[in-house]
């Protein structure tokens, strides 16, 4: 946590059961908006729970190509300069060492889509690969190490258990240890945090590890798994057609549905060492 | 459906459950992006599952407080001047019978904030004030009523139980009566679509109705609720800190945790005709 506003507040209700409606105390998850700003110039705002703000500003900045190496960042600080005390601790300043040109340029045009994404499926799946390579580490892991990550993310959320609002995204490595877990209102902010997070101790490209979310695989989330060189992306729920199809494109083993010991496998069968059946 | 892509689509898999592996096909929610233009210019991209674009539209429309009586529509179709197949369908360009001017202004500055709430919780909550009056409506509603909605909204839903990966938005009577579902892979995106269809039927202002989600309640489903002066709504999840704080100042009731016959209630005790326990 780089700032004082807490990802949990007790909120009086009054809570309808089987009995008598009773007066409680209800821990929910905290939403406030960040801005994120580069160069002096304001790039995104999202949603997000406070905290890890530095590593979701870089993982973001990383997820869009701004950055590609730590020393890309000179500097990253929250604005200390705010127009009004509720922006306080909500708006975190980059400065880069190098004129982000190109990439600044995108970002500004995709902001000005307000989505991460470009105009249609087939044209945005086309500005990725132009965007990053795909993935081409050999990287294989195992149905059994695979199985285990639920539990394994359930038990690293500090939060969720208290709130049952947040979304986690860990990274594992192919054997299935813990290297890092985020949790945030918002399931790509959880993402660019622990990624982030990983970003900032030099540790990309993440070409051995697995990205574990505890929700849905959308399109954004295995775009994000692309900008860090993610092998495989593992999530608890349903993924999205657009998701699969840049996953197939990217060289991404997908998984959906890993709940309850079972998984399906939406595409790179070859990352899975043990051999899928004939077809 | 206002066009041919199908929201739900088919892939092939891998199914790891107990056994060994065995190929299946699975169905899949489809994701893809649309802009919604308004007077040639483009105003908002979203990834959707394709169907009921204009209603996503109109809603959109409606909680950017960009129009407020169907009227204002003159025209909303499908770009047929596209630059690609892939835009095919995923274009809407809507034109307004007067010109939008000011709250046009304010949609394209929300847009280069990439959001569209404000910059702080604070800021936020008091421009949506100016924006938007509270709720004065007396609606009322009963706790059966509402312990209700999840099986009734459930029911609406002809997609999610092919695909696990579709959010529900449904607007039913303040007695319990289903008065509209639509269902998304973006939870923000269901109620547009519901509410958008029930704003070009001429049935707002919503105000002796309940908004009913499947998922958790964020800030932005509230501050949309709040658009089509909706007094109740009924989260099946968690709702966010600024959820709660916005439904308060607004004077919507708002549920959470409506699951398995029981649910808490952060805001509007006066919407619920049993009376809560003593303070």
């Amino acid at each position: 946590m780089q700032d004082n506003t807490p990802a949990v507040r007790s909120e009086p209700i009054v809570r309808f059961g089987s009995g008598a409606p009773e007066r409680r105390e209800d821990r929910v998850s905290v939403e406030e908006p960040l801005e994120i700003r580069v160069g002096g110039e304001p790039l995104a705002v999202t949603m997000r729970t406070p905290g890890d703000d530095f590593d979701l500003a870089a993982g973001w900045l990383v997820a869009e190509g701004i950055v590609s190496r730590p020393e890309q960042i000179a500097r990253i600080e929250h604005c200390r300069d705010v127009r009004s005390p509720e922006e306080e601790g909500n708006v975190v300043v980059v400065r880069t060492t190098e004129p982000a040109g190109a990439a600044l340029d995108r970002a500004r045009r995709l902001l000005l889509t307000s989505s991460s994404c470009g105009l249609c499926g087939k044209g945005s799946i086309e500005s990725i690969h132009g965007r990053f390579p795909p993935v081409l580490s050999p990287a294989r892991t195992d149905a059994a190490v695979l199985r285990r990550l639920p539990d394994a993310l359930r038990g690293a959320q500090a939060n969720f258990a208290e709130t049952g609002g947040l979304h986690a995204a860990g990274v594992f490595s192919l054997s299935g240890e813990l290297l890092a877990c985020r949790e945030d209102i918002g399931r790509h902010n959880a993402v660019d945090k622990v990624i982030g997070f990983l970003f900032r101790q030099g540790r990309l490209p993440l070409s051995e590890t697995i990205l574990a979310i505890s929700g849905r695989a959308s399109f954004e989330i295995v775009q994000k798994a692309l900008a860090a060189s993610m092998p495989i992306v593992a999530a608890v729920s349903a993924p999205s057609s657009l998701a699969i199809d840049l996953a197939r494109d990217a060289g991404i083993a997908l998984v959906g549905f890993l709940r309850e010991g079972g998984f399906n496998l939406y595409s790179g069968e070859e990352r899975l060492s043990v051999p899928a059946p004939a077809r």
